[in-house]
């Protein structure tokens, strides 16, 4: 039997992930330390109250409510609360007690990562986050280590995996979104307020972590362009399968250009869009998670799986601390976040990408040719439309006319000149009504 | 403007991957530096005739033929000329002269592997190889750090673009085999002698680094079990379709317990497989590349990307580089080979898995009833069957029999239980041939 000297590892929170990672490290103890070359010591468990009901195997004498004093005898601290206070305050003193950690903290990282990057750097210390976007996915080290000789130019994620759940069964079983969403709760995959989710605010702090590593620059969440996805209505998705498209909640972070000012910058949006069904995002099912990274020399490449779950994510963070414990051991560099580039953030006026519009028009001769004229004088070129004639209601009142649905995907455009063409066809007087618009991200199907 | 120390990077070839290597350190080496904390000077290519014709932007005072010197003089060594020597000596060299190593050479990796990680483990030296497997895929590091806290159960991989070219080719359009690797040769997928990919030699080495890795194993490539791909027809592909399923070449790694002796150990096989059409690797088209991983906290992974190409190669490269060079900076812990679990490697007999017969029969009542108790005296267990029966050739001479096709996909079966029922299904009067035997793998369509 080989002896190691052994690693002291914190662990704050025993909520699914954290008492999945208690688990992990009180089984496998053996196998984690042939690898690490030493023993990976659970030292304690700080949670809110000891008495708690808990499903965890956590031995009790493990349990602490004195999360500092347990911080301050670590080599290594886990944290896996969730939230601002106290995790903030917490990760801060661990770097400070000479610590390394290891957070799955999105909401945090999102809002104060530069800050507990910054105290991380000051001592030397390291903090390590694989768990906190896209959760078993190995997401954060392959865009810091495999792509560092690379240049990305854009990131595009699925990163949420109530609202691909959702969106998977609008599209399968053509649910209705509150149909949808009532079976994700019921299958535990949505939370009793589910707003986080569907609203994106999930989605914008995974796309706050992503555009801040992909591009070394501190993209605070703020910056980022949000829309939800409660707006997705069955008709939309139907229309758009019949195109060649499905319907996700993407997140989506590029480094461009702005085609007025000529700044280069950054932009990160959380929005639904249209994407080919040949698309690899396309085959993205159930409330899996997958992110799309385009890079200037590797090209496409894609890294899917499970974006949540207390088991997953342990996976996760069990990496993380591994590497962690291999870097107590034999020293050397850990993760740093790198902002060297600090590229201005761009707003999501800067963005130019396609649109599909779905118009309700009168149907009369010369209603095609009058729309698509309003398109060419704001300076957007239209790609392909599609009109369909309504059948004739008979019970429609005499006086009301015929109406023709028209589906326009258009090529690149700006966000301001989008919104100059809509209302300019919403003032048309042969425009019953918009249906819909949504953006079109990804190749042509 | 920062002034950094810089480290000597020496390049032994300059191929389709070495002169893009070679294009990038000299192009972004500021952006490079950035990211290391340190210059990146490429002090001479290695090549075997410095006037040999090369489409590159390589510097000629840099080139050199005196590969050894220029191996002694640096602090990191890139190995893209590819084959066994002098490849295997120049890394060597390399690590004794104290230098980390990164290199893309597949074949000297499932050839001389231990060889080469017990050398630099000797002497502390660092030996990368992302590009080996997976071309630009990230796939070497999250096996190795991402998943260190879990336990892969099972990798299989779409790891030959060729290969799935032409599967893709014949599933999408129809075309034969022989076709298919027409286009592609014609395309540039293939070379001239397309021996390498069709039969599965190159999918065969990086199964072995892939399983190496993954189990933590010395997995041998003449371990690896081996079946090309040509004798795949245009008939099978069109009636794996028909049922639900896709034809593509898989490399499979997995770690299991042998049916007989209860000894656990690693398999790793490379044969052309059937799998469902809902499975993220169905999803792989033309060359591109994927590797799907199943692991026990992790649940399902899967990293997608470009296979092969120089470009693409090269980020993987440039990743690796980034790597040795920031642990040349900052010290501490590289790579490492860990063949710390030493399972036993088994053969294809320890395998079991589903498959897929199609027989042609006389078309007689009972058939069916006989062929399946054929199955099931051998302890084969019949999952599903379809019959179709050939509608009668008005040419065909009078005395020969009206045949159906019967398409039988098993349960999970061991190799030795089907080799058995093929040969009493091939012995019995009823049937006329056995048109096809195919494993299935992943989950049912």
């Amino acid at each position: 039997m080989i002896e190691y000297r052994n690693l002291r590892i914190a662990l704050l929170g025993a909520g699914s992930v954290g008492s999945q990672v208690a688990r992990l490290l009180l089984e496998h103890g053996d196998e984690l330390a042939a690898r690490v070359g030493a023993g990976l010591e659970l030292v304690g468990v700080a949670v809110r109250d000891v008495d708690a009901p808990r499903d965890t195997s956590i031995p009790r004498e493990l349990l602490t409510t004195d999360a500092p004093t347990l911080i301050r005898s670590a080599d290594i601290v886990i944290e896996l609360m969730g939230g601002i206070e106290p995790a903030r305050e917490f990760i801060l003193l661990a770097i400070n007690s000479g610590a390394d950690v290891v957070t799955g903290n999105k909401a945090l990282l999102a809002t104060h990562g530069p800050e507990l990057f910054d105290a991380a750097e000051q001592v030397g210390a390291q903090l390590y986050y694989e768990a906190a976007a896209g959760g078993a996915i190995p997401i954060i080290r392959p865009l810091r280590d495999s792509l560092a000789g690379d240049r990305v130019k854009r990131v595009m994620g699925i990163v949420n995996g109530t609202t691909n759940f959702i969106l998977d069964r609008m599209d399968v079983e053509g649910s209705t979104f509150d149909d949808a969403l009532a079976t994700a709760t019921a299958l535990g995959y949505a939370e009793a307020d589910p707003t986080a989710d569907v609203e994106g605010y999930d989605a914008a702090q995974k796309a706050a972590i992503l555009a801040s590593l992909a591009f070394h620059t501190a993209v605070p969440v703020e910056a980022v362009h949000r829309e939800g996805m409660t707006t997705v209505t069955a008709s939309q998705v139907e229309s758009a399968e019949k195109a060649g498209y499905v319907v996700k909640l993407l997140a989506i972070c590029e480094r461009l250009v702005d085609p007025e000012t000529g700044v280069e910058g950054v932009v990160a949006r959380v929005h639904p869009a249209l994407i080919s069904r040949r698309h690899p995002l396309a085959a993205v099912h159930d409330a899996k998670n997958a992110v799309f990274v385009q890079a200037e020399a590797a090209g496409d490449l894609m890294f899917y799986g499970a974006g949540a779950g207390g088991l997953e994510t342990a996976s996760a963070v069990l990496g993380d601390l591994v590497s962690a414990a291999r870097r107590h051991v034999a020293g050397g560099p850990g993760v740093g976040e790198s902002t060297h580039a600090n590229l201005p953030v761009l707003g999501i006026g800067s963005v130019t990408t396609r649109y599909q519009l779905t118009l309700i028009v009168t149907d009369k001769p010369g209603v095609l040719a009058q729309i698509a004229s309003l398109f060419s004088e704001h300076g957007v070129s239209v790609e392909a439309v599609q009109q369909t004639v309504a059948s004739a209601d008979p019970a429609r009142p005499a006086d009301e006319p015929l109406t023709a649905t028209l589906v326009i995907v258009t090529h690149e455009a700006s966000e301001a000149a989008l919104s100059a063409t809509v209302a300019a066809v919403s003032a048309d007087d042969s425009v019953v009504r918009i249906e819909s618009v949504l953006r079109v991200e990804g190749d042509t199907p």
